[in-house]
């Protein structure tokens, strides 16, 4: 990991929002980096082999290609991603409760990685997939905490140059599909999915922003399902 | 996991400083919880007992100790306690030059550990021994990065009530052993050196600092050296 001409490590779980980071990052720079965190969540046999195959797409040589093991939060637990007595919260519509998808500061963990990973490999930011107000409600997708975060990386590091970057923040999850496209980002390789492995559930939270956002943008999406119900609403 | 009349956490290392971090938490707080990071460093087998001997001594249950895995940040090395093909730097003095023993942004990592944990179970202080002034200069010791900390944790997390505290970071090393005393906390049980599994080298940066503390205090350190050479200097 000696590497010093690294521009960008991008945080790839293999869904499609950072998918689409690492695409917006890829036109960006040359030299990319990809971190992917295993914490022990139920999907992450699937989620590793989007990570493998947009890794592929994008090029990106294996020994910058970073794979961490994170279970210590399965061990902590608090979260039905990684414990399995807990239920994956089915999509509520327009509720703004925190579901129980929700893995305590998970965020901070894979970023102070990457922060890590960064100040050895020279690179100088870091591309998040965060998604705001199209979102499950995470604290850890707030504007806010990534100015927070910006901040700590200024006051704990060295030379307090590493800045994470959140592309898509913003953007609702039909403007993304409509970016992925754009970017022609391989769309097929991403698995958003909380519950299963072998095809995508159709009903848990993650599912259901995705599925609403592909109807929006009126587009079919591409990997495979067990349902597929309409999600859609009129846009506000 | 799953108690909820803990009311602190206290990251122990099995260091000095992390040793008086705790003897101050025990004094305040009934129900403590103590967690330890293995991230790869060279001291880790002697570090973990000094971590079991200091939760025996402080009574907390088995079930309240979390060891927690980060061998990637030996992965990711570039710091001398986890790469083997760098050397300790020996103290050099009032240099204020980082030495190699810096992980880079290590207490991120065993900090957000702590918060994702104190979620669970319910803690809302979490205590770490970081020292300031009379140390080896690494950025995530400096009061500001903790302030930064802080606020990361209040728009990273749902309810935003864990705080981070930080009870000897304007201490020196003098009057750490002088509050360990006070506390009679088991400086025995603690060990400080960078280099050495079997004994305390003596000659390493945290060694250096160790015994130029207890040299200025009056105190002879109870534990065991290799080497104990005068650091003592006119205080100033």
């Amino acid at each position: 990991m000696k590497e010093r001409d690294v521009e960008a490590i991008v945080l790839v779980s293999g869904g499609m929002d950072s998918l689409v980071a690492a695409a917006i990052a890829a036109k960006k720079h040359k030299q990319l980096a990809l971190l992917h965190m295993n914490y022990g969540q139920r999907t992450e046999a699937r989620e590793l082999k989007s990570f493998t195959e947009i890794a592929d797409f994008y090029k990106v040589p294996v020994q910058r290609r970073l794979v961490v093991d994170t279970t210590f939060l399965k061990q902590i637990g608090g979260s039905s991603l990684t414990d399995m007595s807990i239920d994956v919260t089915k999509y509520k519509g327009e509720s703004k409760e925190i579901p129980s998808s929700y893995v305590p500061f998970r965020n901070t963990h894979i970023i102070a990685i990457a922060v890590s990973w960064a100040e050895v490999i020279g690179a100088k930011k870091i591309y998040i997939g965060a998604v705001h107000e199209d979102s499950s409600g995470y604290p850890d997708c707030r504007p806010s905490y990534y100015q927070a975060m910006n901040n700590l990386i200024r006051e704990g590091t060295p030379k307090g140059d590493i800045e994470v970057i959140t592309p898509i923040i913003s953007l609702s999850k039909k403007e993304i599909v409509q970016k992925a496209l754009e970017l022609k980002a391989p769309i097929e390789f991403s698995y958003s999915c909380y519950e299963r492995n072998d095809k995508a559930c159709g009903i848990c939270d993650s599912c259901a922003l995705r599925l609403r956002g592909f109807e929006l943008a009126g587009i079919t999406d591409p990997i495979e399902y067990v349902t597929r119900p309409l999600y859609g609403k009129k846009e506000s």
